[in-house]
């Protein structure tokens, strides 16, 4: 399938563009940055700006798909709501209705994010929590999801909104996120470095590692023309691990010195970040998604990765 | 309280000011056409484009509240979906987020509708009911009630969102209104004109006279300051009535002949207009709002306000 994967320049969209291609996709890989796409095989690059019609003009030219990751992430949302609304609700808007026009009824895959629960979050949430986002990014996220269970309903497109986890491990550049600790801890250890993590060691956290997460948005083409709910919009399965055992299972595995290792909570992070619930995702799990299978292999896989 | 009103030329402004007016308030009105509200008194008017940056900061300067009317509606966003973008979705984000820096925690009535439900509808519509809009313009008045419930949540500002129900009478001019039909059978029953209806005597329409809906809004601005729903949005309370009552007591009233009106169902229009269930609003009720009370007061009510 001929697929436009947007913000492919992220660290998602790294890990993502080459699974694509090396399952027999035509890729076309679009971002503000697609300097780090070089090295990357059978697919082609096209740098630029979703905001600008041209160029989605050209990026969804016979395109069958979509997977539209380009986002102006949590913190960075918080700091210019109004640069991030032009990016994560207009331009995100006009792309999908977009590729409808070109494309009727194809797939477009959205990546959203659990930010749309906001918190602090219930006891349990499974697919019947309501969306209640507290972050801008948050909102932004359901909005779409609106949007494009609309169009998915009037038989516009076959959108399916997959609801990301915390991804581990991001790269140590600054990405504007306020979740970025989950990340460093694995740069921090795999270096032999001290990290002081903001959260305790009870803190629980929703993790996915980065390839996982590539798996599932390369299975979300597929599963987005199939039987979906009626929201179009599914919470991926992911491990839920409290800081202490990640901590634990990272440094076996990096060889480092437990004492590399200070927590110093904030109570706002601990809040918004560290006290996620068990998680039920029985409609994603049904579709074929799944997490990384145990605490071991979510390590390891993070480890490999990093960038 | 200094109260602005955003598309306040239209048919429901027009009557909400002088409302607003009467009750002590300094209302300035805004809309891209005031020429119908040169007679208002105790009103300031002020003529622009809200996807204007520099009208909307000249709109918000020194108001202590809003009411956000102004939309393109129903039909003209079917017809030009760029367009309704930019207002319903666009313009209303900024404006909201706009309003809250300028005045924290300030009330925000927003004009939403009960095209968030989409069609066909459940066998009953109550508070629990979620949220499926079909057509464009109800998905953007959805995706509004998430960005004001986060904008509310944060404590950026106090938003109430209230789902009109059909308004009757609008005026005979063209509104980009699909549902334009069941104001139409009062100006043609008022002028003894025959009128064809796109559908049956059977149909059952959520119903709301254009005064009552004005009262709804003005007391939005003290409800959205008390408790309201973490969701800041309520479907309001409207008469249910079927096509062949209204009829029958529109006719009375204009002393009318019954054989002024045919029946003649669209299949498409019926579906979408016509087949409206049982409609319950306990917690709009409880915070006070209230319908028309009877088809004898919506009929007179909507009959002594044609244009």
């Amino acid at each position: 399938m001929r697929v436009l994967v947007t913000g492919a320049g992220g660290f998602v969209g790294r890990m993502l563009v080459p699974l694509l291609a090396s399952r027999g996709h035509d890729v076309l890989a679009a971002d503000l940055d697609c300097s780090d796409l070089e090295d990357v095989n059978a697919a082609q690059a096209r740098t630029g700006d979703l905001a600008d019609p041209g160029f989605r003009r050209a990026a969804l030219k016979e395109r069958d798909a979509v997977i539209h990751l380009a986002t102006v992430p949590g913190g960075a949302a918080e700091e210019n709501p109004v640069h991030a609304r032009k990016i994560n609700v207009d331009a995100a808007m006009a792309l999908s209705a977009e590729f409808a026009e070109s494309r009727p009824r194809g797939p477009f895959v959205f990546a959203s994010s659990i930010a749309v629960f906001g918190s602090p979050l219930p006891a349990v949430v499974d697919d019947a929590t309501p969306v209640r986002p507290r972050m801008i990014y948050g909102a932004h996220k359901a909005m779409l999801e609106v949007w494009l269970a609309t169009l998915s309903r009037r038989d516009d497109l076959s959108a399916l909104s997959l609801r990301l986890p915390g991804i581990v491990a991001r790269p140590k550049a600054p990405s504007g996120m306020k979740s970025a600790f989950m990340s460093n801890l694995f740069h921090a250890l795999a270096a032999k470095r001290t990290i002081t993590l903001p959260v305790s060691s009870e803190a629980t956290m929703w993790l996915m590692s980065v390839r996982q997460v590539a798996a599932c948005l390369a299975h979300g083409i597929e599963a987005a023309m199939g039987e979906v709910p009626e929201s179009r919009a599914l919470t991926l399965p992911a491990l839920r691990v409290s800081m202490g055992e990640l901590v634990v299972e990272t440094t076996r595995q990096c060889d480092a010195d437990p004492a590399l290792v200070e927590f110093k909570p904030d109570e706002a992070i601990e809040q918004e970040f560290g006290r996620q619930p068990p998680l039920r995702t029985q409609a994603a799990e049904r579709l074929g998604f799944a997490h990384d299978r145990d605490l071991e292999r979510l390590v390891s896989s993070s480890l490999e990765t990093l960038g």
